[in-house]
């Protein structure tokens, strides 16, 4: 596609996130840091496959003091890795249950030159160990009295803020899946399905350069949406109805994340007063994104927009979270998470409302931190909800 | 699409299930179950949401040794889950980092009729506990002296043989996927990257009443590829190349998982016998799989017949799997595994070998055990291997 950017990144990339994680592992007295998941896998090493599907092998990525980060992995992903930056490329004959790279983690990881007797490990919130347990508790007790840790922290500060060549990828699926929302009103007619136009939406990213839409959650209803997550069903769209897509779209491993609205029909009084409380909050949201404003901030100012205009809540638990590698990442705007925002920070900007018993409206941007303000990653949602037909 | 089987399970389907689980929680004396992961939450109550792919949240269900499971989950999910069987259904406002789920989780284990003093999780091969560790830590010492063991051999025994329901799905997505498979090739031509290759293969599938293709892997290589896990790239593809697509594919929650190769130009006398070996070793696979039959003898048949034939090995591991629910699941035809199949079991044919330096050739169909014989899900690769252009 024409504007992407490159796919992949340069060594610097790589060798300024390891010694990003070095300086935070100093000081958080860490002598290494054990990554078993697809995200960090790729963000340290450049690793970039779709064989993370299986769930049969495990991966094991270290990083060390000093130095570039150790590969543990399965056999059939050593030609794989070798293509990457990483020289230090440890294999076994995965699968084998019986030792599935338990013993080379081990040893690995006793090997590390020691100081402060910790490894930190993906143990915290949004976080996950992706091994058998049963191994992880052994590869514990073989490294004892190296202790394994929570590395939660370093891996938070490490990913929560982007580089320029990151975010340029967001911005790249940000805008074609924006393109694509935009086109999708053209495509959408009375008598689809939810789950067909959430399948004309995925073909039309896919055209449009997208990799993928691991999300791609579609839900309609008559005056408005009873729920943001369980869609799309087999239900036929009928005249009166509100449809929402929420999606979760990738380029070369980063996601955007967000929703637009359809009114099939002229929308109700209360619909269209729905729509622009909405699309407020989400521009209070936007314009009170700024390095030193808080995550808390950011939703305080859009509840209280909802608020006012006779919002009964919601189930969302949050009005938006960072965004990156993954759909959903650290930090939440919520009550309580408090997270000072700083440049190079992604964010959605995520406010919604239940407006009348069972109908809700929600919507979504996505914003990058920058040095005296937010960058808007999306195209902005029209202030007036669209209509279809 | 036509000919698509109803979504969605009958409740006699969960009864069941939940009935088949307590008998072998009883045979392991476990008091319960404990489930986080996104297959097992919906093995057991329906739940079926792409959410899962927001790390944010943990989700619960908890299945006791008499009556229906136990939901235990973030509010948002509670409209959803109500929609299911499960009238049990305990929720928290999440995301609460400070207490997400830990204390309503443990005082309704706690709270489970006991007898034995275990409870089964997910600790074991190919399974993750998809939650912080740290929580599940705290949730282990909540509930001590109850003893949160290993769950893995319940969970198997459960998941590996399918219903006809379940059977249904599979065979649907096989044949639609073989369908869209044979339609590509009219598509494809030399100049076209392996990611456009790989795009047109995901359109073609969601025309064909597909729900979603996790995986979609693609990688050409003159002559035969050298690895079937690090595709697509943006590598034109060349005269001479041989192309392999492996994906798994989705409807309604159940995967296919399967390959096909394509030669651009005619291929060479040693590429065509590789891909007559490695069909022939695929038959024999299929050809072995019934009742009794062992999974490490569907690897030996198919080894045999490919060393015979001057294979050079593999670094895969193993020539097949299962396939359900997810991409890749228990068991493994591999040295050691021995499995004995049974009615029900639905597996992936996989041999492969490298015929030459940096060149291999792998094939995959998939099939259920039936009781005196397999069903082949998939439509059988053609013994030939199909020319482009």
């Amino acid at each position: 596609m024409t504007g992407a950017p490159p796919r992949g990144f340069a060594r610097a990339e790589f060798e300024a996130r390891t010694s990003r994680a070095q300086t935070l592992m100093a000081e958080r007295e860490l002598d290494g840091l054990l990554v078993t998941s697809e995200q960090h896998v790729r963000y340290f090493t450049g690793f970039d496959s779709q064989f993370w599907a299986s769930p049969t092998r495990p991966w094991f990525v270290v990083v060390p003091r000093e130095g570039a980060p150790i590969a543990v992995i399965p056999e059939i992903g050593g030609p794989g890795m070798a293509g990457t930056w990483i020289t230090d490329i440890r294999t076994w004959p995965a699968p084998v249950p019986e030792d599935d790279g338990v013993s080379l983690l081990a040893d690995t990881l006793s090997a590390l030159p020691g100081r402060f007797g910790r490894i930190g490990a993906e143990l915290g919130p949004e976080m996950v160990v992706r091994m058998p347990l049963a191994d992880f508790r052994r590869v514990c007790d073989r490294v004892a009295p190296l202790e394994v840790t929570d590395g939660t922290a370093v891996l938070r500060l490490l990913r929560g803020v982007k580089s320029p060549a990151e975010i340029d990828k967001i911005r790249h699926v940000c805008r074609l899946t924006s393109e694509a929302f935009l086109a999708l009103a053209e495509r959408l007619s009375v008598g689809m399905t939810e789950w067909e136009a959430c399948r004309e939406m995925r073909i039309e990213v896919l055209r449009r350069g997208a990799d993928s839409s691991p999300y791609m959650m579609g839900v309609a209803g008559r005056g408005g949406y009873d729920n943001i997550v369980m869609g799309p069903t087999q239900r036929v769209i009928e005249r009166d109805d509100i449809l929402i897509i929420d999606t979760g779209t990738t380029f070369d491993g980063y996601y955007c994340d967000f929703d637009r609205n359809f009114a099939f029909g002229k929308p109700g009084d209360d619909v269209r007063r729905a729509h622009e409380t909405v699309w407020r909050a989400t521009q209070a949201g936007i314009d009170a994104a700024r390095p030193g404003a808080t995550t808390t901030e950011l939703w305080r100012v859009m509840t209280t927009l909802l608020e006012e205009a006779g919002s009964r809540g919601s189930n969302v638990g949050r009005m938006g979270h960072g965004l990156g590698m993954q759909l959903t990442e650290w930090p939440s705007n919520r009550p309580g998470d408090d997270t000072t925002l700083a440049p190079g920070m992604v964010l959605t900007i995520e406010p919604g409302m239940e407006f009348a018993p069972g109908r809700m409206m929600v919507h979504e941007e996505n914003i990058a931190i920058t040095e005296d303000g937010c960058e808007l990653l999306t195209i902005r949602a029209a202030r007036e909800l669209p209509v279809i037909g």
